[in-house]
């Protein structure tokens, strides 16, 4: 298992006329938490495009509890738990600041060659990294987070 | 069941580097397109605030199929099946011009008070209007798209 | 002088916890804007990036009146005043469903070539397609608003 | 004078089909960078907003010399060069890692009752606390960027 955690603060333009983190933008704090995660395995994103593999999203759920206001600091807390092979699923949870669960989700990515355009297995330098951190204890527990 | 149809054009700010439409815009889009089925219905989202009934989204779901790009003029096809009580379920599906669905999924959104900040059942006037269009042969059946 | 307008619904995802749309959306409102003028003038900006031309912002400035509010249908007026050569002003009024003016501004847009990475004077067919334009009566009178 | 700065990673969902930040989200790193002056000053814009004091912008200038990229680094420069009274101008310079100016520009904010809806004079607790920091060498001099 690995898991991480990111801190994102709520801005103004997070927030809708409710007053809270509308609906449609934790898609994006979950991505900012994934690709924080593949920062701290050792690479970025970034490299992986440089290999010319893409990694569309081919479905996510999101199960909302409770809302988050302007100016909070949320805890995306990104986890993994199995190896990828073509497709690759990903958990998210968020807290608030009282260590309240705000909503948790999932995002199933698939690896996909940029030069034919068609799924491809994951490459092998990362399969190699996330075997060699599914080993390393700092990311197999999840951190306390209060 | 009612279904109704939106056309939704993809601008410069919808899409990602990867050309295509964020994935997590798509969740901007459904809500568009459940906004415009209230209006067809005969009145707005924006007079159920007034009478002091909020619809949070307690879940989403979406599974991607094709990628959207600049310039398309997409369909969202808005759909609902059953007459909401606490919970309203709506049902989403997006088709390009070609009349492919790109992506599908479901909002469940629930009625919440916003005097006592608690869940309500649906407001009468909503549901006896959901009654009535619900019988009504031009919502009945999906448009014919292509 | 090219005048044209565009109509925009304000939806949940561009207002924010002050209850009106984010300042920072309006220059997504004002690009929709421009776009959907190039595509009255009878071609689009997705031709013009098949020429290999694209039109990155020079510059901005908005000068904000008054706030729109949720569900407001606003009116875009997008105004060229002159033939562009290497850069390219266009003007922009935004309108509430009063005919209050609620923000006027410019931008500035610059013509690329996407193979060299530099300025480049506007394309001929562009050029000619305005002067055109410029002689056709209906462009050159702003709609009446109201 | 107040000069603040503050990070701001670049993510997928900031860019454009062209590659690089959509030009109408600088507003956003701007407000960012304006939010964190304030944090950094020893209280919160959400404080300002307990005190039924709001503050919408008036007007918007950006000039943008060079694009940003996915996953860049940027540092939002923020400064303040005056004390404000009703109206209250910031100044933002966005620098990516190379330290070359991305581009820069202005925003004029207008001190708001919430209460009244009308202009207001700055609150005095916020132009003591300014007062104060303006004789604060450790504000008053632009961090060394590189």
């Amino acid at each position: 298992m690995i898991v991480t955690e990111t801190k994102i603060r709520v801005y103004y333009q997070d927030t809708d006329k409710m007053g809270v983190v509308y609906y449609g933008n934790y898609a994006r704090y979950y991505e900012i938490g994934r690709t924080e995660m593949i920062r701290e395995m050792g690479f970025t994103y970034k490299q992986l495009e440089e290999y010319k593999v893409l990694l569309p999203a081919r479905s996510l759920k999101i199960n909302y509890f409770k809302s988050a206001y302007y100016d909070d600091l949320l805890t995306v807390r990104t986890i993994v738990e199995t190896i990828p092979k073509v497709k690759f699923p990903i958990k998210t949870e968020i807290y608030n600041e009282k260590g309240e669960l705000i909503n948790s989700g999932e995002t199933v990515l698939a690896f996909y060659s940029a030069i034919t355009n068609k799924p491809v297995a994951a490459p092998k330098f990362f399969i190699d990294e996330m075997l060699r951190i599914f080993q390393n204890e700092q990311f197999q527990t999840a951190p306390k987070l209060f």
